[in-house]
């Protein structure tokens, strides 16, 4: 491999010679060879370093820290950074010390041999433009980094968000479909009180669409962000407008609500807005895997289980047991929420770990957030495209199971008082009969009364 | 012990003749000698169990459920129950089975009990005003604690918020009184950048001061409540008015903006609201033991260590080294922080474990809540009186380490450069001399200009 | 209340004059207002404590260091600790910062009074017998307490080994009862091939009773004591024969295999042997939710769910649902389960939060270890007791179901191949008949091969 | 691209001409689009798979269950896949649902085809040699994922171990270099005694090499296959001889001491070992975390910290402040530490999660561990090349602080008592003088005796 020769404070060193990317980040790769993912993978993150870049680019031209012909290359390399042209350049592991130093480093250096080739200069000629004196001018990784987190989760999130509310339509769809379709209501799984397919499978909708409202919400606190901090949140080598300035480069580039957080020593050190967004996938995932829990037992079966639901058959479901079909998917979601929810005691304990003005463990809360995120939009897609969309219910079946469950008694229980309510229950599990039969042999109870209580429309509360 | 002999559907039991508590309760006892922790610790929890059962009570003499004579016994119970005056008779183990149907029984014998008192009847006489179907009367487990154990989390909530402001209060008053000390800032434990005491104890406040918005946006959530929803969301056997109006009577009881679940299904099961206030309450502790963390590093020494902040002694701090003083309140804060952490796991398991139209666990939940609530409120008001309130600085100190520290080459990569600045920083570390005479030494910068670039307040950016 | 005055390194302090604690005890009460539990709560921890106290006190008398008249009260003393005697004087909150400091001097000035009470003294009297000189000789609370809390868990691990044995052979007690039932196993919640309901709950008891030997093995490192260490393992203060004789003392003592550990600077600040046994007791609870979740499923219904076990009623289910029994006591397991998760996550935090030469936050890790092991034993007990021993099958209704499950196919697949096998499955599912008769069908198999090979006890391959 | 048309019980399929793989994993590729990671990244369970198929196909051989022709092809593709040269063709997602049965169809498949290639046959002809019928003979994926997970662990268990070993050493070779270099230990991040670097530093060394018993210990449990217990444990459609034979084979193949579970059915659903080494994991690296949290502080400074180690520089430390050099390999390690304790929630919840007769969720307890143990291994090796070979002291500096601390007072108080080196140390603070000019002062003790004591190596109890 041929190489060039660059230099840092700790002496030269050798670099591909047709690498972006200069001695700091090759350094960082000798140092990290732990997970073998490159920051690159992280779309979202490598697009908003180089949304940073241009807008402190921008910053720095219109406060005359940067000559236009120098700006002109940095933001056209950042414009490509951007877009996706140069991820492959992003080669840092995603599990790296120093706060994101060498993530920054590796956007310096890609930025300036990138702008340098623009220019007509071959890379490593930093005389000419500089990582840190030009493309780093007024930023610090500790301003720089956290803010480029922060822009990358929302993407992540609305992603999010449209994914969860696709599922939450596909199980309204179904709910809709199965609307009056009578079945037996279960509480700490045992028989409880009749109520619809439509109305379990609504709630589903009613528990995935609340969350639309929370992962919105979670995008206000990182819409806050401490570019022109610098090191430590005083803004030491920064010019004084910086700050003001790049923060409204940064809204008008992501078109989001970006602003400055009012305290910069506090917001170069805190991570509590990840601690927050991380809680806000932890709910996520945790309302999905109990959905699928649900899922996974009323299609339990298909003769010895609950058997009520039918889920698409997505491939064979046994080495050995013939004609065996399993509920692949929704195991697959429980084992992305179980990987998430660990993610989050990940993000828990390196938010806890931060120390005196800086938070040195950000890279691995970001690697565990960004991979939570971009995980449960998968599984949601498949969940809802390969399950929910092709679930099927035997209503006949249903509504026989439902008729003929001790259940009912509860419905007497205004009439006839819980004692003797208790008793029929009693009766209809012994044998005697049904709960209908059972309650007008007790003679304290009319049969149009009766009947007209236990209509299932009417047992299930179900509005017109 | 005397006894009264009580019946279930299970048989014949015997009650010590003077508990209020009944058959119910007396079996729960038996089933569950787990914590040794009786439901009636959780005093906000039996208020809320009160305040439930009066709204109850109120709606059904509304709607003729209820005679007057019936209804004002049962009223004046619940009161008491509400004014804490029956606490000792809230037996069950706050873990255990059942879904809180254990917590509720309690609640409607005591209540029942207390009741045929005021009515002049013994304990027992059921015939007369009955635990289920006087007291709990349209209503049902499900839909009575779920209720009761959001109405409880809203005064732990605004009791731990009332502690968190006046904890952010005690630090920015800190900040205050050590506004301009400067002293060097760390970044990754290594020396940084100037800044001031002030500027650090700050950040504190100002990042605990967050937490107000937090807590306070978590009780929204909370006053959306199912009460009559009654056993899976669907109201069977509540009147059909009953769900609408008892919302009402909650509202003007408790002061709070209370209401009714749009999705009574989905409200009955959902455990959603209690994992997002955990994760709220984690992301209080998750800051407050980063600070904590920071408290004890900084107070480290006294003459061995960073040596800058000196906390009140509280206690002699050794059994066998004479003279030592050590951070004990901030240690305690921290311990409290990872025991509300592993609740928030627990708080997870139990949530992502609710099945079809319940969660059984939600017992667990409502214990590992309050108690969260409870000792993060108690630390942090032992951390604001014994702690933090008694900082001390030595400010001529502070200043003199902030000087001479190499890290002020920092501030110099503006008119010098980044590789220039390193070589500044190089020589100060080696013991050449301070970074303003090297500075000057280089003859790229004027004295004055330097003197001005390192004036404390210019280098911590301090705003007058 | 009348008081004494005493006097610390901070100054006089007033005591309540009955109590056998003193000045320190007094400010850590003062100091940590959290949890409400005193350490005395742990019976098995100040029972060590007194162990502990004991050993040193004949290990300083058999070196001349203490007097006999000292020596036989402060052992006196200190056998009443053991005794539980004075288990109300250990009144220091169970959160407390500082390391144990709190908990030993409790310790140290509860047996310094009694000691001084038994020799004819007042309390306070410290000029004849002190806490610190005379019963904390040779001592450090950095020795004593993190040896005391592996002596007090000792007990606590051979109770719950006790009782998971005793659950162990609860269901195996159930396995031999309902040894050839037929039943249909289930993978992933679907009707798979046949088995025994005695292989079933078998295999609860095998796994429990692999339990047995990991609670053994957790033993091991909790008998390697640091004591002698002192404050940070030199042994300061300590006379050079005094750890090789405290050890065979507190071996002595206590029965145990307890050694010195090789490496006292790193036995006294590493916390790995409770992170270990928390694994172990989490290993535990996880099996144990597990076989809980289980029995409920098995359980559900009665009519519209799986209906395989009948669990003992404990108590009327509902408030609402007359007739309703629900799994209460599995239900506890499952949250004692959850709680016992949390507090490992506590001690995994508490146990990364060392620092340099000594773990600050052992009390936190004493207080999760010992509750999660009390109360797992206690609930592990509730179960076998109000659970496993009344378990009930209906072997009929069992039977018939299995013999008619499309499950049975997959006997056929050495005969007829995967293929035509999944044939038959799916004619069975679908109403054509019965897996033998479809087979019987293809011709391709007699009909005393196939009734050999669908005999239940050939097909759950009973060992005889 | 060129495709073949595959059939399965779902219909027919098209699959890349090319593949080695079939139906059932193309399926599987359809439905589990979520981390990218394909299950070939996993040498070792690749490896493992390859070496079951041998062990199957020996066994299938000696019962005459395959022929000579099959049977030679069958094992040469095993063989290909033991050594690695078709890690390309496992392609399915290592989040996958099916309890890993799709990672059991991928290795059937490939086997399958790579043989009938071997046999001359083009891929898909399956009546010539059949994924399920011949490769999968006798086995189940209930039997040979587990199996193949477990042999999968053992040597990345024994490449930890290598890798901690060769940490400790790297300490203890450290220790001897620093054995005799005073410097003052710290308990609660406050001054305390007198110790050596090299105590401290082969204090990490000790703590270290404990991990390895641990490590090999949890190998033993990890040896205990269900091979041979097919789909539940009962062993259905294998051949009576046939789970005692292919354990015997597969101790051959692996060289290890495999044996077969006593009880088939509880091995079969029983995750309880691989929850024990993922605590087993979590403990190396809540050790690891530890160390790497003290070397972190150790390092702080270089002025105004505690400046006692340096840790080798390894990359610029910062794009903005010049000369800056921050501990990145120690906070790599820690993000490493906070990842793996993150996966032990997930394992813990997938096993927790497990039912009945299977636990679905092995797929991501796989990921989990594999991705644990790998990332865990890399971290130790980098620590020691990069930090721990590298470290250096300023054995002079460090004395002299140590000779000043006021914390020697606590080696006076067997001579003076607690009380009066109690004031000893407050002077000492005080700045009135050293420890022991102030003792001397006191005339309590001579000259001769205090220097004896105050000796560097009789404070830290240096052995010889």
């Amino acid at each position: 491999m041929t190489t060039r020769t660059e230099h840092d404070s700790l002496g030269p060193y050798e670099v591909p010679a047709t690498a972006y990317w200069g001695v700091h980040t090759a350094r960082a790769l000798a140092n990290f060879p732990i997970s073998g993912t490159p920051v690159g993978a992280h779309r979202e993150l490598v697009a908003a370093l180089g949304t940073v870049k241009l807008a402190a680019a921008r910053t720095n031209h219109d406060l005359g820290l940067l000559d236009d012909r120098r700006f002109a290359a940095i933001a056209a390399a950042a414009e490509e950074v951007r877009a996706g042209h140069l991820d492959d350049q992003f080669v840092v592991d995603v599990i790296q010390g120093g706060a994101g130093t060498s993530t920054n480093m590796n956007a310096n250096e890609v930025i300036a041999n990138r702008a340098l080739e623009i220019l007509g200069h071959p890379r490593g000629a930093y005389d000419e433009l500089h990582p840190l004196d030009h493309v780093n001018r007024c930023q610090s990784t500790n301003d720089v980094y956290p803010t480029a987190v922060r822009l990358a989760l929302l993407p992540a999130i609305d992603r999010l968000a449209t994914a969860t509310g696709a599922l939450a339509d596909a199980f309204a769809a179904k709910a809709a479909e199965f609307r009056a379709v009578p079945k037996i209501g279960r509480t700490q799984l045992q028989d409880a009180v009749p109520m619809t397919v439509g109305q379990e499978l609504g709630a589903f909708a009613t528990t995935l669409r609340e969350e639309l409202a929370r992962l919105t919400d979670s995008r206000g606190l990182l819409c806050e962000v401490n570019l022109g901090a610098t090191a430590i949140g005083t803004g030491i080598t920064a010019h004084p407008e910086y700050h003001r300035r790049v923060v409204v480069h940064l809204a008008a580039l992501t078109g989001q609500p970006v602003v400055g957080a009012g305290d910069l020593v506090e917001a170069t050190s805190d991570t509590g807005a990840f601690v927050q967004v991380s809680g806000v996938l932890k709910r996520v995932v945790v309302k999905a895997s109990k959905i699928c829990n649900d899922l996974r037992l009323l299609a339990s079966g298909p003769q010895a289980g609950f058997g009520e639901l039918q889920l698409p058959a997505r491939q064979a479901g046994s080495s050995i047991m013939p004609g065996k079909v399993n509920p692949v998917i929704p195991e697959m979601v429980n084992q992305v929420a179980f990987w998430v929810i660990g993610n989050d005691m990940t993000v828990t304990m390196a938010a806890e770990g931060g120390q005196l003005q800086l938070n040195a463990f950000e890279p691995v809360i970001c690697h565990g957030l960004l991979q939570g995120f971009a995980w449960t939009t998968s599984a949601f897609d498949a969940l809802r495209e390969l399950c929910v969309d092709g679930i099927t219910v035997d209503a006949a079946k249903l509504a026989a199971v439902a008729a003929q469950n001790a259940g009912l008694a509860t419905a007497l229980t205004p009439l006839l008082g819980y004692a003797r309510s208790a008793e029929i229950a009693k009766a209809a599990l012994g044998g005697a009969g049904v709960v209908r039969d059972l309650a007008l042999a007790t003679g304290g109870v009319e049969a149009e009364v009766l009947d007209a209580l236990l209509r299932p429309e009417t047992l299930a509360n179900l509005q017109p």
